[in-house]
């Protein structure tokens, strides 16, 4: 009987098993960090409306430039951002390839700081690029510092920040951006996924693109937007940064349907964003709720919250699993990760882990 | 003022400029091998149908594992495959990337054979993989004792045919493919882009599936279902080559808009595919007619046709676009490239040829 190991395939590849979370069929999920909240209806009936006109022209290549979504990005980003500024691709993964294929890839080295978003090194590892760990400060911040004596101990081409941080959920300074970028001739992405969820207040990377060539901040559609399974990310650079998109992207990579379904989604922005004030108020009630249950938080600007202070992370992990509730265990030893979900969803969740902890 | 020349891009993307067609709006568009047939009013109904309803679900990820789409590709494929067998991707363009992340990269070559799909050398060079060029026999054939000499004389890792070769339209047979097979320890993959223009009789490359397990075919939805928009690529092959693809795909790479769309295309299998029989009639007539306007034709088995004989092809591509018609200059010398379009794009093009000639 053939199997993969028969096949000519590429000596990094082998042994090696697929990355992805268990897709299991489970009442209340809470372990991708999802948006748990279906879109509002009248925003779906827009979309549905979109996708009708788009299905009418799909025996045609869709626009490879995809202006129309580059300028609702734009708008939607604000901070003077134009079409120009602003690329798309078939999520954030895919953003983030781009810019490895371009910028990494063999003989060149991308420097992370895990724990963070665990696609990072795998984009690192599928692009050839050489992945390079530098190490967090207490309570998984990086300080300006920090930053700065791994970006001159380690002169990578590419640096990865992921702010707020998965799967910690901590936010990163602007100073820390800024003095990394200083400290390098290489690029800089800021992985925004998540920015959207942030404290009142909290600053993001697009403040620092004016005069940095060098910078990018990517962000995604699949969170804040309730879009995951849409695949939509996209980033936010200086021009040039685009026309190196424009030389590793496969032509028409994105679909007619997609380019719609996106467009007519940033048309209702503030239904959209109304999610995910409910969410971050789910969020802070875990950071609240889960001290008193006995665990430990960390501080988190995003939709999601680590906790500690679990003896058997993988024995809670399936305990819960038993109430038909999913969470993430990410091997952080103690730890594991909980995304904040409808108030109904967070409330099963709390409830449970009262009950276990009893 | 910065430009891309300023930034830290790879030395192997310096100075390239993007892949594409002119995208030109002109009425009559002939230039990139779309089917000019819109989708069926009724199949568009199902489709949106189908949409609708992913879309109550796009806050969550997409089925990483696309099985539904699988199951329907495999029922419509035929040839006793299975889910299994199948693999999909944002285009057969990224699946032929995927392709050569798992079997080609840095020091690994593919075999190709110009004039072909001019995407191969390009998806090779964003893999690392480097391109090698075998060369056709008269009227851009390849004979079995061709391929063989080619595959033993360059010992490559992977090796591209496409049949019908495009932009050539030219069939390939399946002893060339099985000769070719038989000669090398490495891939072989048949890019059958095009194959439901065959004409009938012509046998595709699925049939040799069976103990091939190095074997790939790969086609698209673009063309026979009029999916270009909707970027829908697949391949069939044994089960192992499938695992080696989810080590290389990003998770999540298939959106379920997309999902939703491609199944609820191919449910309406016969009315998509009676465009074809309209479009390989059109297509039957450019071979007869062109030759009397004084052009050479060669054989296809394509929804295109590449004739010869044109004295200066930039000249008549720009007199052509005069009439609001656009073919396709490939650098071919003395030839240039039409699609196959409805009956009255195709009366168009050969009216406007006529009076050109004149």
């Amino acid at each position: 009987m053939t199997s993969l190991a028969d096949l000519p395939i590429r000596d990094d590849l082998r042994g090696l098993t697929p990355y992805g979370a268990p897709q299991k069929s489970v009442r209340i999920a809470l372990n991708v960090n999802e948006n748990t909240h279906p879109i509002p209806e009248a925003v779906a009936q827009s979309i549905v409306e979109a996708l009708a006109a788009a299905i009418l022209q799909v025996n045609r290549y869709p626009d490879r430039e995809f202006v129309i979504l580059r300028d609702s990005l734009a708008n939607y980003l604000g901070h003077g951002l134009t079409r120009d500024n602003v690329w798309a691709a078939n999520g954030s993964n895919e953003v983030l390839q781009q810019i490895l294929q371009a910028f990494g890839g063999p003989g060149r080295t991308v420097l992370g700081f895990p724990p963070t978003y665990s696609m990072h090194s795998i984009i690192a590892s599928g692009t050839g690029t050489r992945w390079v760990e530098g190490t967090r400060d207490d309570e998984y911040r990086i300080s300006p510092e920090t930053a700065v004596r791994w970006v001159t101990e380690t002169s990578p081409d590419v640096i990865f920040f992921c702010s707020p941080n998965n799967p910690t959920g901590t936010p990163l300074s602007l100073e820390t951006i800024a003095a990394a970028y200083d400290a390098t001739d290489g690029m800089v992405v800021v992985d925004e996924a998540y920015a959207e969820f942030a404290q009142d207040g909290l600053p993001t990377a697009l403040s620092l693109l004016a005069g940095r060539e060098r910078l990018i901040v990517s962000r995604t559609m699949s969170k804040a937007f309730a879009f995951a399974g849409a695949r939509v990310g996209y980033m936010a650079s200086h021009p040039s940064v685009t026309d190196a998109m424009r030389l590793v992207r496969l032509p028409y990579h994105l679909s007619a349907l997609t380019q719609a379904a996106a467009v007519a989604a940033l048309a209702h922005t503030p239904e959209m964003l109304a999610m995910v004030d409910d969410i971050r108020t789910q969020r802070d009630r875990l950071l609240v709720e889960l001290p008193k249950l006995g665990y430990t938080v960390h501080d988190s600007a995003s939709n999601f919250v680590l906790f500690g202070g679990v003896s058997d992370p993988h024995a809670l992990f399936e305990r819960l699993l038993e109430d038909d509730i999913i969470i993430r265990d990410l091997s952080i030893e103690g730890h594991l990760r909980v995304t904040a979900g409808t108030e109904a969803e967070t409330t099963a969740f709390l409830d449970a882990l009262g009950r276990i902890a009893r």
